[in-house]
């Protein structure tokens, strides 16, 4: 089932380039409004005695996070837009063992996040750039969809230690490029990665592909840094999303089209650190303060 | 002094109307990217004893909020705009014992955010409608204000117990009704509530102004709710700003110029509880999910 | 029948208020985008002699403006989205003989777009403010619909001195007031006036309503004048849409935010002429060069 | 000299990309508000004889233009944002003999706006796309520059069978490829195109640099036509800007993301005609009636 999470970004313009990722009207990202009741996690830890059927368990869990999903729609004084897009969304992922939360952002590589418990995992995408998250919600569907399983599954291991407990459920955001650029091609390698992993979780009576053997690059989300502009202008991205850029390399330069006849018009952007650009920013023209790139520093294989 | 904490959104347009508060390239709300070290509270009151001196204290602690924002602002990876701007903003509002954020928005009577120990100082603004906060920081100038100053009192409080400290920092968010309509009498009204608050703290050598004989009405900002419409179409607003409405009482009637010649057109939109309407939002034009009003709830006479 | 002429525009928000007439694509004006076939009329014209009968001349006209309008439609190139929204409109309008287009906009007196030869009919409806135009296309639906049979009747004249031509056709471009505010009462009150002109065009068997005894006044739409912010800055508009104003009188105030503490932080708009400002920019922040009045000069009662 | 035609569109975001051309409050091009006087040329010529030296002729016309140009921008009721601007760099422009507007729009190849009397002057450019236009005025600053002058000449020519009017005024439209991206070296070879050509007018005591041996393909402005999308949807431009497309081929494909699992789902956009695509839509997802393509059709080689 591919439901679509912002049928109102997609169509929104504003001038000739996509919206995309925020209402337009308030400012709310479409894709953090997700729901997450933290206190439902350790009444129902509490009832749990070790002996319990998993499979039942689960289902009773899972109804108990449909109620919670439901009582917050049905809200006496109404609900907003993104949030109620996001809740309806929330209802039907929250069926599927398996969540992908497939994106499109500006300007990038092809990129994953991965919850750390599911590392193993990672290495089934053909996605060359892996990121690393906890358990920390901030409103995001892979997180609503892991979060309260990853912590009744530790709330359960701390009341009674050495059991084991596992839920197989699995979220990824799966970062799949440019908004602004459609490539057929490019859609049916992705889904190849994509059936890969959903081979290795025996999703299929055979497996239908196999992953690539490619190097694959992991960061923590702390490592995975935003720089920022410091200068507004007209900018030439010169390091390119996936390549490796040693400390003090030339990333970008902008130019100061106030000063166009000055020595001074044009600045450059150089590498703090070691990193790996992930994507930069889809326009030409920024501010001072302006997200120009998104960057793994202290990078691993896995 | 009076600076402008937006300069950027102040001169923005889409369409006619003023975007206002919000950053159009990603969404970030001009007044939310404040900044608050928590960490830095405790550390300090580590190092106090209850026989020092409280201005030698205020000097200190400031100049360790000072340097804690200058670290921020000096990031090797650079700072968003919206956070630059509101940094150089909080450094100059550092240096005062009273910081006032007037602020415009939508059709709205006049309100006050009011932290909860400084109620008493509600008393002297000419504006009836009072929203208590507590300690929580969530970005905008009036908690960075004074959150790290009432951190500051509670911890040393429970160091020290039956210790009494004030360090006379109050903040507040006036808000002064529409960014869409100016009137220059109105504005020299506003500023008589101002300068009888400030003479009530003894800003200046003899009173200026005395506060208004009204009605306040307060409400803990859990009681300020947000009504969400249940239906996209053109609104109009039947309970207006200030008004008491009771439950069940008809707030809004929405029309659906997709169903013109139906009697369905009109949907009505009735008052969950007894409530005070304090802002509307300021277009004719709503989708479903959009903020149709905020109201005070449970509110009571201060 | 009341079709809505842009479905999109209706819909988009880009901030909280409604971006109205403008594709926010491309900046066309949706209302500006009809067809208009000039060739056509002296084509037709060319085939007339003056005993032919009027009724059956009438439906052969409309036939070859529909052909032309579908021809325009079915263009093997495509139509932009404006123009093709236009199309289909035009082809209902195409078969009435009287066209009202409903418009809102920002702040205004309710005014009316009257075709010079319709001038009696402008006294039926309740509008104290009206503009007389005449035949020149500009893209409009009251032009597209009254050009070309004004047009033919000229040509025809001209063609047969002394004969006479009645078709019948009338069209009209209602400004109903400003966008941003819904009031169910005042639209009751507007469709009055709308159902006095229609009774006296015989619309119903017996008059449902007889026009307001109120004072009407006319102007050339040379005579209708854009007046342009001089400076930027938040504005407090003064004179009210409907008031007369001398020449010399104040119009509006300036306040330059970044000049607060100067003399010069107000700047003054007076009237160049005797006028009536029929509308005002519907944002109180405003740029040099922003439209700011809308306004009669050599105004005459009609 | 490099003037910045508009100062507001270069620093206006709506989302992440470049507003650019269109005013965001009115839909006004920035581009198309420039001044041209019809009148002040019969006017102009009516006084002239053939015998008078034609550098005085070019100094008084000049001096007439201006003062048109003046007048309007004192215009008692003020004067549009866009226009304002466009009259101050037009008062600029005047004073040159030759005037080249460069510009960055869509994704594009490099192509230039010629007239037809300085088609001779194409061939030292180094571009490959050349549209011929003629001496018909739509508000932009190549037509605002070399209209007065050839109507002029056109008129003097007229009057005086046989005579000949150099007044060596030329003026381009030079289209530089995206908006959305900065290319320094691309920048560099641009400018030797520019510089190639000026030294064909001997701007320079000896020639910087010569055109490049490429083919160029003209074509006239009624045959440079718009590709307007029929389906809304997320599209692959699989023609791409400079390529050959012969009739019946594919150019686009065009996915509706509300069938995706519809044999449907997909719908192909082939060319009408041979035809080289100059420029495609900057983003991805398209409405219907979104301007696809720019294509030259019945092009040839100059």
């Amino acid at each position: 089932m591919v439901p679509n999470c912002n049928p109102v970004g997609s169509n929104l313009k504003s001038g000739e380039y996509t919206l995309g990722r925020f209402d337009p009207v308030n400012g709310q990202n479409w894709n953090r409004a997700y729901h997450y009741n933290k206190d439902l996690i350790s009444e129902f830890a509490d009832k749990i005695n070790p002996d319990m059927d998993i499979s039942e368990l689960k289902k009773e869990y899972r109804s108990r996070l449909r109620a919670s999903i439901e009582e917050r729609l049905n809200n006496e004084w109404g609900v907003g837009l993104a949030e109620c897009l996001n809740l309806k969304l929330q209802l039907m992922a929250l069926e599927a063992d398996i969540v992908l939360d497939l994106h499109n952002g500006p300007v990038s590589t092809r990129h994953i996040y991965v919850p750390e418990y599911a590392r193993e995992s990672a290495k089934y995408f053909n996605i060359p750039h892996v990121i690393l998250i906890n358990k920390v919600f901030s409103g995001a569907l892979d997180e609503a969809t892991f979060c309260p399983w990853w912590c009744l599954t530790d709330s359960l291991m701390e009341r009674f230690p050495g059991s084991e407990w596992d839920f197989g459920i699995e979220a990824f955001t799966v970062e799949m490029g440019s908004q602004e650029v459609i490539d057929f091609d490019a859609g049916k390698a992705d889904s190849k990665g994509i059936l890969s992993y959903l081979s290795y979780k025996k999703c299929f009576e055979t497996p239908l592909q196999k992953p690539e053997n490619i190097t694959r690059y992991g960061v923590y989300l702390r490592d995975y840094k935003i720089m920022y502009s410091r200068f507004g202008g007209m900018v030439e991205y010169v390091a390119k999303p996936g390549q490796f850029i040693k400390k003090g390399e030339l990333m970008a330069q902008v130019l100061n089209i106030d000063l166009l006849d000055d020595e001074q018009a044009i600045s450059f952007v150089k590498a703090p650190c070691d990193l790996i650009p992930i994507l930069h920013f889809p326009s030409a023209s920024v501010l001072g303060g302006t997200q120009l790139y998104k960057c793994f520093t202290n990078y691993f294989e896995i």
